[in-house]
């Protein structure tokens, strides 16, 4: 096991930490409501100090710890959380995961939330640590989508880095993806990424989903093509008319059991919408210690 | 399939939508971003109306059609959502769930926020009516916990009724619920109950938990006691200790599996955290009528 | 009695409006909490209109009508409140004072948010409307101080209006004031005086806390005097040394009982912190109308 | 006198100093405008630190020393707020309460806002305690009721608890209170507790305001009645027929005067609205020390 | 002169009025203050309608309709303006640029609001199209940068659009800009961009500022080279270095005197900070009719 | 060179700082963005310290250096700032403004923001200091108007006290100022006096915008006249008829060139919106410390 350490982001020390500020604060208002808590309010003198033990109880990859250490800081300026793993560490069932020292009113008011944070976030590095590792030693990178928990992308795209994953878009804003429904409207593929390349600035790039106008939109001045809905087959042929020209992104309904032959096809990009919308949780709990106080 | 009609919330005209709405402002803003849909915005004009259809890939229960109705709402006040089915009802895989009508650029600028609203919800109401089905014909009722998504609990609750399942407490401030890291800070079941109905209102309600004490919990002035990763075994013998005096709740990695079993132990509640942690989203996509414009 | 009317600020159609907006939300939050209101949704159905009546329970002077209006309209944008007087009206115990329709979830929700602040507001109203009589013939208005309800000061300050009265500052940012606290780290009046004018830009009014000091105030450059806690004989000294080169203004403990004689001494302005920090609230209640529906 | 101690939250050292944040700093930002504090700093150096006593002018109970912290910690984050007493405590007229030291500035920006929180919230204490004072020696508790300052109800709640009373429903989402509005509305009382019971759950209690038809009340599922508007007598008579089946509150009007024969009724509860909508503020002033700085 | 019509964004018609919405509530909220719009208020009755024209006082391009319009929406919803121009049109000194019809309060209230968004809005598309027109029939682009000012980034980048320019960036999160100050950092161009390439999604672009290491640039896999303060011989030097393998961008005090020759160096991008950070208002006022109400 | 300092607001310790705290938090979230800074965190380690060097690249006035300050101390509670000159203090081209010291992220992701922050102030003070120092050895003083940027206004009348000027009304509830509009709609000058006499509160001067009226205004009880577009010799015959009786105001499009001899006219004050509206940001960078780290 490795020595208790104060925690650290894995790639943000700054900006991810002052986005996450607001998330945490209105979670806790919203589990403390306007009442209080009043369990431990009744039963825990404000004097009180405690410790507690953050336990993996089921095997997985860690990420939010951060995030929980901020928690309880917002409830008490002097707790503080001590990991034994580092956000994107695999842990075992059973194994500690952190320490948490402070104020006992603070520990108990915090921990749902805390927990909330760090088992969801946990729960997506390991559902995409899971695919990344299926994908090893082709050229696929697995990437998430927008299909995150409204109000909580930023962490749950940063819980796909955690996992060893890749991040597509973070929003409308920052890239031009033409999807069929775009296309149902627009007219012509060449019309869309004409218009697409005039709104957008330089440093935007365009992908386009392209069915069966693969070739068409080889002859536009795209970046990337979406390939939805394809067998491993047809991306394979699909790759092999790209040859290179554009980055190729297969997509739609990839599981455990089929992402490693779409990786087999050759495509450069595997995203996956249920890495944010469908990972199970991953169970950790706190144990106040018995001892403490 | 029912008629279409103007969408209604199942038992929440006013409060539920009136929560909702910064919710559905704070998940449009982070989808927008600061630079708003390029792709819509370079390929749509702003004169263009649209219709589009909303249809269930998979077969589950719906939830959350008033707030996807709003989302579209919020980026164009002439919009309107038809549904064709109600929150709390079974579709097929297939299945009209809504038509959605109005700007274009509102419906695709609006269709992701929408849809990871009303899948996620969907998805949660899918899984409880799965867990509630399977203990019909006992007397238990399947409830909620505190583990949601941070933001979303007012919405995720409000799915579980439209599954068919009960609401737990919804913050640490509108019941007292005394666990096992309460009790290790408090002492003694006595001690720490009645320090909780000296600061708990007449209108709230207390809940021990409590496993091999429960003798001692009988003797308080409790409304609930909640057992804990008991075997059914376990359960059925703590139902016949509690004899009707006290509301038994059981909890603890209870599954579809295990469940109708659970509840065959004569328990009154059932608490499944995976209800709002795990369950997996609705699969619901939106298609825009190609004739449309 | 008067005809229904929709209801209309008294002296403010855009601006007062539009600030309170984010107080109502914000306090229908507070009400509605994170689960809703339980007992309407259970009891009444979302289709469901009615119509209530707003009775005034004791005599007094009413303000806060729009705000009423606007917390109904907040939650069903159709609700409608007809007003049978106006702010700054006075009505007798038993008046009808508005009639509200809309759906009857929306009214049940709203009324007790709807009646926090048309109570506590009347209550001021009312409050001022008795001192302003009292000291009817006199040159003295009465004003209200900083004195408010953390949250509420732009509506405070209007109810007093409603009542007849006039309004001191709104905050430390639209006048000077000098008092005894400042004057106890400034050293001399002068001396504050000519850092106070150099800071302040030129539409800033000036005025000095000065009890033993009056003929060295009457040197500097300032606009008034405040007069705290004299004596009507002091007041009345004090109004003649002053002579009409500053306007006076007298403060600290005036009552109903004594605000007549505090007036006849010559003071132009008498500030009564009462006004908005001890008010009873107006009685005023709401009853559904239970042929409505 | 008490020694001079840190301040402390009477029964809330986490949750309650939360909720109060953004309340302070808004209360801040409505007194500083957005121009600032200008006589302030027109008149004193940014360097000068000073001492101010917090004096009570009239006897009363605390409430609300934690909050006046925290408002000068928002402008001076070395400020510090040293108690003679704690909430909850009796102080006479002219009793020292707390001694504050930091920037000058600070103390002087913020004196105004930190004395309206807590010469109000001193004021519900008050006000509260002179109340459970009087039913001394029965079985009633005193309790508040939902007519509370917009914005204000948890402080105003704790302030409650401050004076020994006892809090009911925190919203409308945390327990049912079917009143007359609602069963003019669902038709039969029976109706209304079994929608209300389905809606709530498990940890909800349900109260019916029950005045000629306490019979049919005691024949449903609930947990208390509320008794409005009725003579002691009347009371008496109820408080019979319960016979201890169901809790018994009593409400309306209720006073100084009439709250000990209430009391002796036999009544477990009495709600009082004015407790938070009337009561005067305590009066309680600041004084910057001459000799300091 | 165009017939009046009603207005609506050039490029944007759903999400950039989505994003405006709260920037313009809280400039509202800023001018009104606390006490409302005294004069106004006191002068103009809330019954009396107007009608204004906003006219053009010098020549310039016209940018911020919409935000104007939703200005006097907010105070007023029943106003409307009625546009003889779009945003991105040129007016003449003197010219008609719309009509606002509406409540004569909303009117006078809003002006100023309303005329700073568009007056600033107005100035930076003129810019803009002074620098667009200059570099005509070159290959170059004219960019804005993140040099905005805090709070109207997207505002502002909408204005550089109305001007005929071409965004950059809009902010830290949607493409990778490796300066100098990270290369003082990071080592070597190498290290950085492989390490950014590893961080950022397949849909974001690489640029790196590099003056003297322009070949070693090259053999990075980036998207684009920023080129900062060269004379536009060494600019021209570059691009014939770089041949098309990469987007080159001149920046750092280009002016309307240098930026045609800056332009035919054959560079792409040419980015000017001052469009946004120094760009002078384009003077337009707002004049009540006299013959309204 | 002076020594390096820690930096200190010019005239507002508590309250400037405290205002501006939210706008900090927005400026460095519409930067960061959802995604969080993709290039910093590519490239920087999350451990690496550096200082930094914030230098003039050209002379002017220095103002914001506290808010630049926060910016870093937001993303990095250890950051510090040290000042060799004060806002207000003119730097030369070249001159080293201040030094940066802390987490080498917080110091790049901050670098924008704290620099639009300080350009912009700076610039504003520089233009101030331009006019104040033409009209040297009159009675003028040069005022600032509410042509301000939306949102900053309380920053941008700070800059223009830093560079030695006056500010007029903060907003629309601090003063009254009756200008051409107010009177096309409320009939003559007297009217309106009156009017807002009864409005506004003791402490509120009145200001009228007057040209051909002048005597009629001399007539009413106000404080100040408004002489928009008039040429010197006009204000110089206003000054006359005036008399010393109000205070007069010139304002109208007054630049560099002609602000002395509309001083010399005699006027009080002379208010120049282009202060805040159009003056070009002043050319501030910062270089990353080579040594450093």
């Amino acid at each position: 096991m490795k020595l208790l350490q104060s925690v650290r982001l894995r790639d943000s020390a700054a900006s991810l930490e002052f986005l996450a500020e607001p998330l945490i604060r209105a979670a806790l208002l919203e589990d403390i409501g306007h009442g209080g808590d009043l369990t431990t309010e009744a039963i825990v003198s404000p004097e009180r100090t405690a410790s507690a033990r953050i336990v993996a109880r089921h095997a997985g990859v860690v990420a939010g710890l951060p995030i929980a250490e901020r928690v309880f800081a917002a409830l008490d300026q002097r707790a503080e959380l001590l990991a034994s793993v580092s956000d994107g560490d695999r842990v075992g069932a059973g194994a500690l995961v952190a320490q948490v020292r402070g104020g006992a009113r603070a520990i108990l008011t915090g921990e749902r939330t805390a927990l909330n944070f760090l088992c969801r976030l946990s729960g997506i590095a390991t559902a995409t640590r899971e695919l990344v590792d299926l994908v090893a030693g082709t050229r696929a990178r697995v990437a998430d989508t927008r299909k995150t928990t409204p109000g909580l992308r930023a962490l749950e795209k940063y819980a796909v880095r955690c996992g060893g994953g890749s991040n597509h878009r973070f929003g409308l804003d920052d890239a031009v993806l033409i999807k069929d429904n775009h296309l149902a409207l627009a007219g012509s593929i060449h019309a869309a990424v004409v218009a697409a390349r005039a709104r957008a600035g330089h440093m935007m790039k365009i992908e386009v989903e392209s069915l069966d106008q693969l070739r068409q939109a080889l002859e536009e001045e795209i970046d990337a093509v979406l390939l939805d809905n394809m067998t491993p087959e047809q991306l394979g042929e699909a790759v092999r008319i790209v040859d290179g020209r554009l980055l190729t992104e297969a997509s739609g309904g990839i599981t455990r059991d089929t992402i490693a032959e779409v990786a087999r096809s050759g495509v450069d990009l595997i995203s996956v919408g249920r890495l944010t919308h469908s990972a199970p949780a991953l169970d950790i709990g706190l144990d106040v210690d018995l001892s403490s106080g």
